[in-house]
């Protein structure tokens, strides 16, 4: 295993590209879809498990870990790894995003921002460097610069000043990273929709040099089509040999378009949070479990899926664990989706390779367009 | 694998008893836990998970069920076992006693009970003939008698009505299972702390002839003591060549002390919901693992427990995560818990084959009393 954090592109069709990052914590097989595991847990899912379904690599949340158990009480503990039980690598975000969406009381400035727990009401302050210091308790392999970032429609002024105020913190979160060997820092591209914009912040996150560019400030609110005419241009302006990330993107036909528009990794709490909701991604569209349709139905989600919900269960017996409100219900669903995500992968990793592309991609929208079998 | 039920003694110290229950589903080493799997479901457990506890059979509950997804949708799915993907022995209850503990509305007659649903209202029936068609229907391995029994303490007039009431009943459950091959149907010994009641109890049962004899009507609110003085001489008052159940129970203590006495089989939530309230069973006697002390605390819940909990993480993790509100809590504490009921099952099963129950029984004693390990 490599000490060193590196990037190798094993084959490219069309903007698509298939790689391969190693880690001294193992490799990342890309493109690659990161479970989010918030509070040191993916939810409803034993790690082993996560494992399982195929994924190399979890985020974790500085915002919600600083809150509670704290970074500096997992750094006595050994480490967000050990903590949790996950030995493979970690990618945790800068905080940056969840201060902005999930805290009503909040006060940005140059310096960084203060805002309140949501848990407790309690006071704290998020910057680059302490965001850095939080990711290096944390012993974080894929740390992300800290960042600021609008929810979209935006006026354009308002996308220019985080832009460039992101920029400034890209420089600081550099600095506050200093030489970390084995561990790899991400710059964050900004500029909304704005194409210009685009160019002058992957220009920027450039000129200070990462190991790894992510695409942010998309999936906020924009739509897909708006975020794939960003997908057109963005991943091009940023270094070639690098990875390219999308942060918290998405739904299964939003993975497919950005890998063929050149994305990387991903990450997105859908397929955990739409398991423990009853909603269920499958080759042929989302199923809603709850549905009276399954009470009776003796078929599984999907004949062909080897998770442990479709190789043991029937729909009738999901639909009744999870209308008993069963935690069943989500360890399985959980489970279900972060398999089919992880088989998605795998597929365009496949198809990439065999210079196939386009055909997987025609293959997938037919499939997802036929919709969930007929009922019984 | 045996065609037929059947029981056989494999040992005995004093009045403890090792012994078999061979099944067409698999054999059940007694003395025998059951976990509970109310809904169709060992709540925040997948059935492998329960099998690598150590345990050989689950229960099922009548009640529940019935209401909901019903016994016929269960039938039409192939049965309980197929449903909720457990290969081994299930024992249903009749539910009697949840329709008594559960239902505000309910009105009792010589044939039977009515009452309304508690999750819709819905008015429904169950009596003698009624239960025995359900637990057919849910293809249950082990059926138990339909009877009632008062909470204690109670008028010994009370008592000695439900008591006859209950026998008659019976009678009745008897005649309604008929033939069934394969499958064992058990009587219910009542009669509160009467010892005169639990005989004539006895003798009626043992006049109609059941396959399994349970020591119903105890750990209803009269206390351990009451309860040890009823099972010296209730047990005795059963057939020796056939297992003897103590429903509902209990505690690690009630375990030891009722098994001393001569019961082979037990039930009970208590491990599975003391794992979803932060509860924690050990050898050293009942951990909270929502209390403070633990936050910081690098050490396993008990170092010598071979459980995924134990295993893998820290107290300060287990703590983490129950006040996090995550699932993985209620799925860690409760594999614990019920790895620790095997555990101490096996421990007596070990003891009555060498011939030390006694000296088991004063080990456990000591270690419960010694407590949890200083906090670090
Ligand atoms: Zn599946
Ligand atoms: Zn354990």
């Amino acid at each position: 295993m490599t000490q060193r954090f590196s990037f190798t592109r094993l084959g490219q069709d069309g903007a698509a590209r298939l790689g391969r990052i190693n880690t001294p914590r193992g490799e990342i097989r890309t493109p690659a879809f990161m479970p989010v595991g918030t509070a040191a847990t993916v939810k409803a899912m034993r790690p082993e498990s996560v494992r399982e379904t195929g994924a190399d690599i979890l985020l974790g949340n500085t915002y919600h870990l600083m809150l509670r158990p704290t970074a500096e009480r997992i750094a006595r503990l050994g480490g967000l790894h050990r903590f949790m039980n996950w030995d493979r690598p970690i990618l945790t975000d800068s905080g940056g995003f969840q201060v902005m969406s999930l805290t009503g009381l909040r006060k940005l400035t140059e310096q960084g921002v203060t805002f309140k727990s949501h848990i407790d009401g309690s006071k704290h302050m998020l910057s680059p460097e302490r965001s850095m210091e939080i990711q290096k308790l944390l012993r974080s392999d894929i740390v992300m610069c800290f960042d600021e970032c609008p929810a979209l429609p935006a006026p354009r002024e308002r996308i220019t000043e985080s832009m460039e105020l992101s920029m400034r913190w890209a420089a600081r979160s550099r600095e506050a990273f200093g030489d970390w060997p084995g561990h790899a820092l991400f710059g964050i591209q900004q500029g909304g929709l704005e194409e210009d914009l685009r160019g002058k912040s992957a220009e920027a996150l450039r000129a200070i040099e990462f190991d790894g560019y992510a695409v942010g400030g998309l999936a906020v609110g924009e739509g897909q089509e708006a975020m794939f005419g960003v997908l057109d241009y963005a991943p091009g302006m940023l270094p070639e040999d690098k990875p390219r990330y999308l942060m918290g993107v998405g739904k299964p036909g939003d993975l497919v378009g950005a890998v063929k528009r050149g994305i990387d990794m991903f990450d997105c709490v859908l397929p955990s949070r739409s398991g423990r909701t009853g909603q269920v991604f499958t080759r042929r569209g989302v199923v809603n479990i709850k549905n009276a349709r399954h009470a009776d139905d003796p078929r599984p989600l999907d004949e062909d899926c080897t998770c442990p919900a479709c190789r043991s269960y029937s729909r009738a017996y999901l639909h009744h664990v999870f209308r008993a409100g069963e935690i069943l219900s989500s360890m399985l669903l959980t489970w279900h989706n972060l398999h089919y995500y992880q088989e998605l992968m795998q597929g365009m990793r496949d198809a990439i390779g065999a210079g196939d592309f386009a055909g997987f991609e025609a293959r997938f929208l037919a499939q997802q367009a036929e919709g969930d079998i007929a009922p019984v």
